[in-house]
């Protein structure tokens, strides 16, 4: 999708991780690699930002996701503003692209969009202004490009490269935007082997040819992974009778010490929060040695920093990091 | 009103624009001037209001103005709370007073006022401590006269001189705090001649006596005007059965590409927005080149931080326009 | 609860003020005279807490005092967040500490915490990660300690020492957290004589055993006072029927002139805010000459950043006075 990059190649907005080349892939990562120190920091301040006008446009309430966007944006010393729009309100395009003229027309540098419906960050993006840069905080089933890649960011933390890595994603493949936005992040990042594991009734259909292989048993799924990333059940966004109940999907899709067992020794554990303790993780697992779910949350802020510091015209330059520069 | 003006002539409060000199009116629109140049520039912050605290004290929601008041705040570096009050906590005199004084306490440095009865904002600036300023960002029926002032800055950017100018004002004069705000700015800045368009029922008695001309046919009330500006149909404070129904007033009052005709071939169209599209204004009109309707938004911004910064003890000295000055 | 200080006493958190040594409080109370003085001038605000972040926690509505602790954080150019917890998902422990690791994670520095559960701030400070304070904004019937630290603040800046005082306490000591505080901080402080007055079925048992004089009578215990703190009847906390009537309530306990010639003659008048008139108060007391009521408005939001400050590291040094450092 080439709204996303301008005539450089450079991130203009962040729709969907689906078709961004590997060397922006990259540069996306070391940048948040050099916010993760900042942030570190008890100033945790960088006045890359100041000055600029973000917009969190939720049309899809988000506590925690609006506040790591929140934190992002005021650690770049961006000003902010949560706009929450009553879900009544958008069911007309017209009035939608109206209310962007309106807030572009006030001199705002950027949107973070949340939406309940698949495609609404781009259908923004493209009407954006030229100046206007779009994030997409997740929008229906279609994509969570900030979440898949502060993954990828935690997997290479932890793990080094990609390229070797076999990396086996468990739960409801097929509803998740998470899911969907991790497999073409990591595809795009050379990650050795991608495996989904779901019942049947939870695959999508022609995910093998986005190179991941499928796994209806979750025991031979897992065997041998280097990361075991658990999906969250969004018990809302299941139709109908797909799964007969909570119990029966923990007692065979979840990850329990005695399943972590056919990984390998190594093997990290990660999970896009919150946590449904007993349903898709043993809580042992959830908080056991082997789990990285809150240095997710931690990579999370950097991530999301460099995103909006990309999209808003710093292309993967370093963070500054003396304290000089952050008193500024 | 005299509260709203200390003893030297300088601005304290803004509440109406009524009785407003036309030389304090000419130095709001030329410190907004200047500020109109920051908030174009990718750093669209200047430090004037450094450590004050502005409160968005709003009875009656509108995240529409509350969030151009937010940005106009932050740009001025100021500190913003937004307060909602419930409006079954306004119903006695004494426990708003009591807030007011609670609020003072803190030291805040100024509210901005919005409440669904006339004369609230007076009422607040009545009371206020001597250091507080009130800025009314709309009571009831009675006034708003930021958006007065944001319209008036908009004629003379795109027109030049108020003098020659013939400014036509069409919809529901009777109940718009917009339609009185704007004939007492329009008037008071020495505008060459005001009309009023409106339906027999909703033309305010004695409105002649402020110097307009009514007009309750359109046609006739737009030759040769150099300026339209489309009041909102505000649905709501219609009372009773003043008008037949949305098409027939679209019918005998909405601005069409055919009635434009009738306006200077240069005439600009203004509206304060959100637009009921097929309502005051036809789209083509909404959107095409004689609309100067976002416009009136970006210069709502810079309005605004002109009237905070003057209300706050800065009369009208230019805005620093160095980047170095930004950055302090 | 040695939970809120560190091995070398300095304050960690501050969750109660029972059993605070007299060092700390007085340590407390000087601080907050340092920040009085900022926050008297136009620019109110130091950057002793720049890059610092504060999530304002409240799992119990109450705008009044999240506005207080959030003025308090912008005046000492932290970082805020305002969080809204519904009280619905609060009810597993398991999902509160999964959302503080959480917040943890995204390098939060404090949360200031308000519930409606006696303990629960102390045991959001018992599982915080080492870093992270905790500051008890209101928990149940438990601890109010900022009140009751402003409170302290307020008689010490009004009266000067507390050791010759006579202090006496009215209203709803049964089921009130500011009063609790109150005693444990006026008591560590070295106030000389803390009296009760309450109806029988308001006293708590046990009281006596802090060095509290009960009082049945009002008038009894008004003679010779030289501080009255008014409480604030909080209906919804009263169960059943310990009360009549609140004009029975007014005509035994509330404070009128002509009980207030009781009281040494240059006795002040106290209380929480936002009063009852009529109730508590006669309205020419609460708004009379020996009323400091508005004064404890504005000492409370030195002595939030005062709090602020130290539980984040600096113990106790002056806030920075010149405008220089506050340009900074």
């Amino acid at each position: 999708m080439s709204v996303q990059l301008d005539a450089q190649g450079n991130l203009r907005h962040l729709l969907t991780t689906e078709g961004l080349p590997r060397e922006l892939l990259t540069r996306i990562l070391d940048t948040a690699g050099s916010f993760s120190g900042v942030i570190g920091k008890s100033v945790k301040k960088v006045p890359l930002l100041r000055g600029r006008t973000i917009i969190n446009l939720f049309f899809e309430p988000s506590t925690r996701t609006r506040t790591t966007f929140e934190l992002a944006a005021q650690r770049l010393s961006a000003d902010v503003l949560n706009i929450d729009v009553a879900s009544s309100s958008t069911s007309k395009g017209e009035s939608l692209l109206d209310m962007l003229r309106n807030l572009e027309a006030m001199q705002c540098d950027a949107f973070v969009v949340r939406h309940a419906d698949s495609g609404a960050a781009e259908f923004i993006a493209r009407h954006a202004a030229p100046g206007v840069a779009v994030v997409n905080a997740g929008d229906g089933r279609h994509a969570h490009p900030t979440q898949a890649l502060l993954d990828a960011f935690t997997i290479r933390h932890e793990k080094g490269a990609l390229e070797p890595l076999t990396i086996a994603i468990v739960g409801d493949i097929l509803h998740s935007r998470v899911a969907r936005s991790q497999i073409h992040a990591l595809r795009g990042l050379g990650a050795g082997e991608i495996r989904a594991i779901a019942p049947r009734t939870l695959q999508p259909r022609g995910i093998e040819q986005l190179g991941v292989r499928l796994y209806e048993d979750m025991d031979a799924g897992l065997e041998g992974a280097d990361v075991v990333i658990m999906l969250r059940l969004q018990r809302e966004r299941m139709r109908g009778a797909l799964l007969p109940s909570e119990g029966e999907f923990f007692s065979r899709y979840g990850l329990t010490e005695q399943r972590l067992e056919r990984t390998h020794p190594q093997a990290i554990v990660m999970h896009p929060g919150p946590v449904n303790r007993g349903v898709e993780l043993d809580p042992r697992v959830a908080d056991g040695p082997r789990s990285v779910i809150l240095q997710q949350v931690t990579n999370g802020i950097a991530v999301r920093m460099a995103v909006m510091s990309m999209v808003l015209g710093g292309q993967g330059e370093a963070a500054p990091a003396s304290i000089e520069e952050v008193a500024g």
